[in-house]
């Protein structure tokens, strides 16, 4: 996972991107999962002046800079990475899946700037603009037969990019605010209510085996009720064993 | 890494989606990830009928099935995630990181299965439509000082949760000897007969809090009930009802 100071030291480049919705998906992934710098390669910049005058554009937008060419955009950057859609592989680059691309910009010396490149929505990049690529990387997509290779829109590509660099590995927030489990003691108070409710309605002669005492107990076990829920269910049973006696 | 069996059991529910342009990304990821069973459940199915008739429409879209209800959308499913935003988050259901959630979803076992949940664009899932879920799941947002949380849009939010469960390069091998988990519609039928035999025992007049149907639903999807389980206390809710009623 990057960190914030590590973030900020990702670039994306997108290098004629023309539809200014795309370019302003990129620019709400990039904000939603904390990155700052965008860069774009125009010679048409229609797109972005337009994305830039929505209405719900980002501060991204407001601060993302203009070059003329590629080599000017990635100039500070010290690892300059393509993404390429499966198919459009080039033999000279090294190509890694995107989990693969992620542990490679994660593993970099903190300091050195990385450059993130996104093709235009129609061609991808180019032959010229990829030679300033030290390699590329691949969203791993599934080939279906006799089908074209579906690609995703640049937002989504982005999206998913950028994902992979912030999405952690290790901490997982378990069920936070787990709830107390319920006592032994309440568990088999729930069984009594239960058994007694089955030969209330008489289960037990229908169902033997599934009324076996030490069975129902496995049962209520398996629940995992917490201590509130089992409370709860105590109240219920209660409740319905008065009214079958009734 | 789900395999392309494992796929197919992964059902993409959009509820109360309204933009075509949001339909059609997320078919276009399912498509490029695999991923084949798309349902919608839709009050009103413009956007849906726009996005099937577009010029690059998917065969996913062509497939695709309308639902009334979430409940219907899922009967046949044994695993129901909803997808939040950070923020939303409701106290009553474990919120799982996605790439901890992937991992849930991952070591299912074969033949059970799941529903992926995505709320409307603007409200995203309602609280009705929540309590039909096992757990929540959240893709990791930065949250930037000052600013106003950005959320990506639909089809981002999807993409990247398809990409994060075929991502891994290490497949996770299911538990040995789960039980079979019980169906969306059998937890339903059991949280019918709960609130019936509520009914019948006065407990919504006493407890009308804890008797609220969307808290029962809730609490039924809490227990984890395997699928014989399931079917043990359906036979045994509806001879309680049945000597309620006599």
């Amino acid at each position: 996972m990057l960190t914030g100071d590590e973030r900020a030291r990702v670039s994306v480049v997108l290098v004629r991107a023309r539809n200014p919705n795309n370019i302003g998906a990129v620019a709400r992934a990039m904000h939603g999962f904390g990155f700052i710098d965008l860069r774009l390669v125009n010679d048409y910049s229609v797109g972005f002046e337009k994305a830039r005058s929505a209405v719900d554009a980002s501060a991204i937008l407001a601060t993302a800079r203009e070059f003329a060419t590629v080599g000017e955009a990635v100039a500070d950057c010290h690892l300059v990475i393509g993404t390429t859609a499966v198919g459009e592989r080039k033999q000279e680059h090294p190509l890694y899946r995107l989990a693969e691309g992620g542990r490679i910009i994660r593993s970099r010396p903190a300091g050195s700037g990385v450059a993130l490149l996104f093709g235009s929505e129609k061609t991808g990049l180019s032959n010229e603009e990829m030679s300033h690529c030290h390699c590329l990387m691949t969203i791993p997509m599934h080939p279906t037969p006799g089908l074209r290779h579906a690609s995703m829109n640049l937002g989504q590509a982005a999206a998913v990019c950028l994902y992979e660099l912030i999405r952690d590995e290790n901490p997982i927030t378990a069920e936070a605010k787990q709830q107390p489990p319920a006592s032994a003691e309440d568990l088999e108070r729930i069984t009594d209510l239960i058994e007694r409710m089955m030969t209330g309605i008489g289960y037990n002669r229908h169902r033997p085996a599934s009324a076996d005492p030490a069975e129902v107990r496995r049962m209520i076990r398996r629940l995992g009720l917490s201590q509130s829920d089992a409370r709860r269910w105590i109240g219920i049973l209660r409740r319905v064993l008065w009214k079958l006696n009734e």
